[in-house]
């Protein structure tokens, strides 16, 4: 396939590609991609900003659902309200060469096409694999020069996803395709800058609406350029300095990036993950309550305090970069949810004390993705232990067991315990259902 | 005020503006930019871009006119099919300096809010004005740098203008007036590669209606940053190699943008229309018909023929490709409308013998907006002209009587002859209406 044609080499392959020819670990972790991303898009449903979006855009009909809430909408608003409370906890899925999160994009744009026409599970979870494989490679063809630029590549990359899948679903033939490819193009959009505002789980929405827009467009012939990724002004020239389109083209069919995609056990940054998670391992090894300890000592990369350095924070939203509160939530709790990390958590009296006796130390042999740890107890004992790779990242991923366990956290105040259950089997065994359409039912109240 | 602070200037200059210190001869200027781009959007409205978005994206309600149709639909749906009738004929008002087009992004964002609620005549021009100036004003700021690299600045610039027009008639506040720019700055986007296909007017209409949301969503409180113009990952930085800030804020208030718009006499590039010009005026002072012409010389700057040297022209789009037939078209008919470039007026056989009595030499001494016209009658007679300033450029730009002539030519075959007088004297007398409705109402059959 050559790479001097992608667009053109991406429709091929997206519409050509064979579900019986994905194997089947990438079928097993394309059910856990939903899965997580099922659960914090319900977990993050009644943030302020999807309340502001269904308010202030008028639905033209009702015909698909808004996950974890009883009202419905058009299928691109959906796109654009579900997209964004799956990203507002920013507790979803990761790419982590990249940094893109590739599942709210294709998801949030596939799922309104499901409840409209019969799509199968099988269907529907090809055409997951298939978006996230294109998003990602084509971050992959511009990484690192565009994200440092300042784009927002979960945006930016997660269009043409949207847009692929769609096509897909939509039954659009090749030029079909290349002209939604085009359209994403033209219409790939969102900056770091909006990092901190509702505009970040914003272009995560606004992807998955546009890229939806444009395989709906160009399905009724709609014209595009037909080399909108590749051309001298296409998308990879003019948003970034480098281009490498072997990256989007080499092994196409036989390496699946959704493999490389990583879930968080903990709602906050990655760099605190791997204290959160030894944090856990003592407590649990040592039967350790909050009245245990005396000290909490850190070997931390400089990178940790750079980000999570807040040592008083007031809100869960600070709570997540305090690098004191996740350590004593940790301890205290025993988890890291989204619960872990609310006003009433960061604020509790007890995480309070417990994260004035943590002390973080710049350790400049420690790896960001590492951290030493040793708890002093009140009565004399000293617990070390060394995090090398935290759950949740590649090397050592969240377990199936573990998943269901967060979806749970998130999932059960909105769906209650027998409607969370629902979700865990219905996203599980999705690969069966005979209408995909189950899968927004079993994730609204 | 500081040019550091470009989106808090923006946002407080398009919110403080007082009409009454907008001069006379910039408010004469905002009704002819408006009565061009009515009459273009009109003229462009039975477009099968505009048919494909009206049949595929669903309306929420009726609330707002699709110019020139008896169709209604959205008031976002609006904005975009507004913008992109008004554009495919590519025969808008530019802003010759940034190479934007830019009334089409603040007019249709603007036009639905004065059909949803009371809006004068005179805070709708004010609006215009304002608008064009915010776009304008960026666009300079990053140019040439940022359109050579391969972004569509009508679309990426004009974003920002929708944004500031309509917030100022949604009345948002400062902080929402910073967000409703920053959201556009997020949202901003449109290629150049797209140029050829339905994309290119897309991008106008989607600048209007991202715009349009932009302020909608502020209003409500959807957050993002307060600096997404001037940030260092914010649009300037990350959409261009150049950024001078004093280009947005310098003579803010005093030097309005819009007095340097112009307004094409002829449907086609500006490359031919010396061409056109000098046609036309032999023809009519020598009374020409095709018969008499033996030959006819010309004398073109070398990208006159690199970008219009088709010969032999099949449609109305590649006749606007074609400086022959332009030539013999402005000698049949003694103008250069959108009629004059249909797929009929290509083919007619008095054109079809007259382009190829056509001949155009490259001559490095003729500058690209000027030509060289030497026509030889069959009674050999040689009359000859030297276009230095073409009509429609801003050192000759089209007269108000020309500017009714080109509306009548493009609305009188949709909105019949009195439907057109009247929507000539309600553009003409817009500052006065005491509801702006009427421009749309007068705009529609």
């Amino acid at each position: 396939m050559s790479d001097e044609l992608a667009t053109q080499t991406i429709a091929d392959f997206v519409l050509g590609a064979q579900f019986e020819d994905i194997p089947s670990d990438v079928r097993h972790e394309a059910h856990r991609t939903l899965l997580n991303w099922m659960a914090v898009a319900v977990g993050g449903c009644r943030h302020e900003s999807v309340d502001i979006v269904l308010e202030t855009l008028p639905a033209a009909d009702q015909s698909a659902s808004v996950l974890g809430r009883s009202e419905r909408t058009d299928g691109l608003n959906a796109a654009l309200v579900n997209g964004i409370s799956s990203h507002v906890f920013d507790f979803d899925d990761t790419h982590l060469a990249t940094a893109i999160h590739p599942a709210g994009p294709v998801l949030a744009a596939i799922l309104p096409i499901a409840e409209r026409q019969p799509v199968t599970g099988a269907e529907f979870i090809h055409a997951l694999i298939l978006g996230i494989d294109v998003t990602c490679r084509l971050g992959q063809s511009v990484s690192p020069d565009h994200y440092s630029v300042g784009w927002h590549i979960s945006g930016t990359a997660g269009i043409f996803g949207a847009a692929a899948a769609a096509s897909r679903l939509l039954g659009n033939n090749a030029e079909q395709t290349r002209w939604a490819l085009g359209l994403a193009a033209t219409q790939s959009s969102g900056m770091r800058e909006m990092f901190g505002s509702m505009c970040k789980s914003f272009h995560v929405g606004n992807a998955a609406k546009n890229g939806l827009m444009s395989a709906m467009l160009a399905s009724k012939g709609f014209t595009s350029s037909e080399q909108g990724i590749e051309a001298k002004r296409g998308w990879a020239h003019v948003t970034s300095t480098k281009q490498d389109f072997s990256r989007i083209t080499d092994r196409l069919g036989k390496n699946f990036l959704i493999m490389e995609n990583s879930y968080k056990p903990f709602a906050c940054g990655v760099v605190v993950h791997p204290g959160i998670d030894g944090c856990i391992q003592l407590r649990n090894e040592h039967d350790l309550t909050p009245d245990d300890i005396e000290s909490i000592e850190l070997k931390v990369h400089p990178l940790v305090l750079e980000l999570t350095g807040k040592t008083a924070p007031r809100t869960g939203l600070e709570g997540k970069f305090s690098i004191y509160h996740s350590c004593a939530t940790a301890i205290q709790h025993g988890k890291g949810g989204e619960t872990e990390f609310s006003d009433e958590a960061v604020n509790d009296p007890t995480a309070v004390s417990l994260r004035e006796k943590v002390n973080a130390e710049i350790d400049p042999s420690v790896p960001a993705d590492a951290m030493g740890i040793t708890i002093t107890t009140k009565d004399g004992r000293s617990l070390e232990i060394y995090v090398e790779k935290a759950l949740g990242s590649l090397e050592n991923p969240l377990g199936d067991t573990a998943l269901d366990e967060k979806t749970r956290d998130l999932c059960q105040p909105l769906l209650g315990d027998s409607g969370t259950e629902k979700l865990i089997e219905t996203c599980r065994g999705a690969v069966e259902l005979a209408d995909a359409s189950a899968i927004t039912t079993a994730a609204t109240p």
